[in-house]
Formats: C-alpha cells, sequence, structure tokens
C-alpha cells in the first residue's frame, strides 16, 4: 500500500473530515463518520466497521503501531499527515494523530429483528453524549440484547458519544427509532415487558420487577424532564430504582448501567 | 433586608466571584464558592451552607422566586444583577441568572470519625468532574456513610462537579485525603474491610465480596489507569464487577455506583 502525505489543513480531504467529525447532516448524507485515537481505530477494525482510510502521524505510526495494524490490513489508503493538520482533525490539544474515515454499518437491530425473549434498553430523548457513550460501554459489559434510541438523542457517530462508548458503538445491536411510542407497542405486542423507569416511587421497584428475565426492556427517559406522559402509556408499566428519600434522582447513565446490571444474564 | 445592586461585569465583587469559580487556589485561600443555578441554591441553603450573598437577575427573582426564598433567608446580602453580569459569571449561556456566594464547610468526615461499622466509598486519583458529581449524586441516592476522595480529584467545590452532584457535595459526609494508602491503613487497623476494584478477573466478584454489609469500603481508581500498585497492597483485597469477556471495563462513575447499589442498606 502507498502512502500519501497532507501537509495542509486546508486540503479538501481534511476540510471534509472535519465537516464529518462536527456535523451529524454530513454524516448522514455521506455515510461517513471519523474516529480518533490509536485504540477506537483498533476496535473499529476489529469490529469489521468499513475503513476508508487511515490518516496518522508519523510518531503516532510508530508510537501505535500494533493499534494500527488491524486498520491498516482492512483499508486501502493510509495518509501521512502532520502535527498540525492533527491537531486541525484532533477533538483536543493532546491528540494521538491518528484517525480513520469509516463508513456508518448497516443497522444491526431492526424493529422486525427484536425478539420476544431479548432484553433490551431504550433511550428516550437523552441529551447527553457523555450519557449515552457510556450507556453504551455498559451494554457491552452486561451483554444485553440490543440499545434502541430515539432519534432525538446525540448521534452514535459523533465523535463524543464515540469516545465515551470505548468502542461501545462497534460492537453490539443498536436501533435508532423515528417513533419510539410506536415501537414500543410493537414490543408489547411481541409479549416484551416494556418498563418505563420513573421517578415515581409507587412504581415497582427494581427488585419487584425482577429484570433478569427474558423479553424485557426498560425505558430510560430525558436527563432533565423524564420520559413523557405517552412514553409511559406506551409502556403500561414503570419502574423505579429504590433512593434515599434526601435524593430526587440519578444520572441518566447511572440509572440506565443499573438496570443493566439488573438484567445481565448471570453465572 | 436591603438589595444593592451591580450593573458592571468589572465590578470587583464580580471578578472575585469569577476568580473563585475558576480556581481552586482562590476557593482554598478565601474558603468560599460560587453555587450557580436556583435549583442547587436552594439545596445549598436547605442543607445549612453558609451564605454569603445571593447574586441574581430580577426576571430570575421572578421567575425562580420559590427556590431562593432559603436563601434569601439565610443571607445578608441580596444583589440584583443584570443580564450581561450575569453571563459573565455564568458556566454557560443559558444561565438562570441566580448564583451564591457560599462558605466551604468544615469536613464533615475526619480519619478519627470513621466507623468500623461504616460503609464507605473510595476515590483515588479521579479525573474527570463529572464523574465524582454523578458519584456524589449516586451516593446520596444509596446513602453511604461517606465518601472519601484522594486530593488530586477534581475539587468538590468546582462548578463543574458541584453542577454534576446536584446538591450531593452539600448533603453528605465527604472526606478529602492528602495520604490515602494511609488511610487506607488505619481503615483496616480499625476493621473495615478494604477492597480494591480491579479489573483483574481473577478478583472476587462484587456477589463473593457480599457488599451489604458493615465496616466495608471499596476503592475506586483513575479513568485511564486504575489503581496504583500501591493503593491496591494498601487494600489488601480485590473486588471486580463482572463484565462480559468483550468488554475491558465500565465508565468509573458507572462502576462505583453499581458498588454503592451492591452496598446500599436494604429493606
Amino acid at each position: 500500500m502507498t502512502v500519501q502525505e497532507i501537509t495542509s489543513s486546508q486540503n479538501p480531504r481534511i476540510k471534509e473530515l472535519v465537516r464529518l467529525s462536527s456535523q451529524k447532516k454530513e454524516r448522514s448524507l455521506s455515510g461517513l463518520f471519523v474516529v480518533e485515537s490509536a485504540k477506537l481505530v483498533e476496535e473499529a477494525a476489529l469490529a469489521g466497521i468499513g475503513i476508508e482510510a487511515l490518516y496518522r502521524t508519523d510518531e503516532a505510526a510508530e508510537k501505535y503501531a500494533p493499534y494500527l495494524a488491524p486498520a491498516q490490513a482492512a483499508c486501502g489508503s493510509e495518509v501521512r499527515i502532520t502535527r498540525p493538520v492533527a491537531e486541525k482533525l484532533a477533538a483536543s490539544q493532546h491528540t494521538q494523530g491518528v484517525f480513520a474515515l469509516c463508513r456508518i454499518p448497516e443497522p444491526s437491530l431492526t424493529a422486525e429483528s427484536l425478539s420476544p425473549q431479548g432484553r433490551y434498553l431504550v433511550l428516550s430523548s437523552l441529551q447527553d453524549p457523555g450519557n449515552i457513550g457510556a450507556v453504551l460501554r455498559s451494554a457491552l459489559a452486561f451483554g444485553c440484547d440490543g440499545l434502541i434510541l430515539s432519534d432525538d438523542c446525540p448521534d452514535l457517530y459523533s465523535p463524543k458519544v464515540l469516545r465515551a462508548a470505548m468502542g461501545g458503538v462497534f460492537r453490539q445491536p443498536v436501533l435508532v427509532s423515528r417513533d419510539l411510542p410506536e415501537l414500543i407497542r410493537s414490543m408489547r405486542e411481541k409479549g416484551i415487558d416494556t418498563l418505563a423507569a420513573a421517578l415515581d416511587r409507587s412504581a415497582m421497584t427494581s427488585d419487584e420487577a425482577r429484570l433478569d428475565r427474558d423479553g424485557v426492556a426498560v425505558v430510560i427517559g430525558n436527563e432533565g424532564s423524564g420520559l413523557s406522559t405517552e412514553m409511559i402509556e406506551a409502556c403500561g408499566k414503570t419502574v423505579f430504582i429504590p433512593i434515599s428519600a434526601r435524593s430526587e434522582s440519578l444520572n441518566a447513565s447511572v440509572a440506565a448501567s443499573i438496570f443493566l446490571w439488573e438484567m445481565r444474564r448471570r453465572g
């Protein structure tokens, strides 16, 4: 493989990468996204994400050689970039100088493929990309059968979600839904028990709900406003993580992670 | 109470508030910190935090009147500020226009007051203020007997920690330690079982450790590098949240929260 070189941050290919990192619309139109850091580039390659091109400084090529090998083997184009170009592309000043231009994969989970025996976590209108990423990371750790997100959640392929998810975006079934209440109704029709996570202390507790079973989905709402009445009604049941009377709520990614922990298949 | 007015963001009192928000050193020297947002100002007042002065726009005084009442009753000085002054003080453009200058309380937990029957969570060299805040929030929700932090963790009274903790900084015993390995050793001498959270799959699992008991402390390490060998040796035992082989680790605040959830007093 020949290695090309880009030394100007005004290069059109660099400008395209910057747009792909910053704009969801650019990603949707092109079907492409950008991964930063040696470890995440390795994760993407090992998970079978299509890699169009690898961009790296000479320093990074040496320092992170083992991490870059799978991406180098999988892609047809390697581009040497200078440190100023790397800083132009980077989310922070302390960049490793490694980027991959990747193809957004086909959805790994569809409404039709949801299983009556599955265990699912559903995120409705979350706002914070760090929370989405942390939940993806927890879901990978505790092994649920799929994550479902409403399409107003932060984009999975944004740099902040990718970074916080630590590879969790690449390695598990995820479905982004345009009409979550409708999807919830179809899950109920399949026999999946859909539980709205509520701040209502009269709701069923997570112990009472016995989440360690097949055919269950827990639905988490927005950080500030929780779940809409429509979503709660669509679910039909509510579930509550018992917390101290002195406390009002948990961080959304913490609540989601505790539900995932309770839903995990044991032994 | 008379209400003063400040219309210039160059006012020395405003400059002092900006320094207190941005610099830990300023907070340490003065023993003061700044709280932003109506809800947090209310939490501080209700928790008995000493409030030197309340700063608010006229719009905020009207809109958030019920939240401001406890702080107004508790403090001797109310200052009307203009919108540009509020924006100068604020962490984001969408500020509510409410700030309180508060006194850092005396430490609510000391090495001497740690109880052999207590349940403690210990954070060693965490880096992310959002993680520290989320753990404080979870600790308040699940009711542990105290949080212990090494003094290289983000400052509790920084705006980011205060915001993420949602009042958790004000309402529970916290100890900041200059010598965490030494503190851990003194906890062990008191008979507290100190468990280092490890990424070592050969460690005791969280189920095996039976964390729902008195006289136990779980120690969480840095987001990137975990716990030092010195800390692990000081603890004497290790504990592990079982995760999928496909996953390397959990977000630090998620891991801490799952330990707190497992440590909670039930029923």
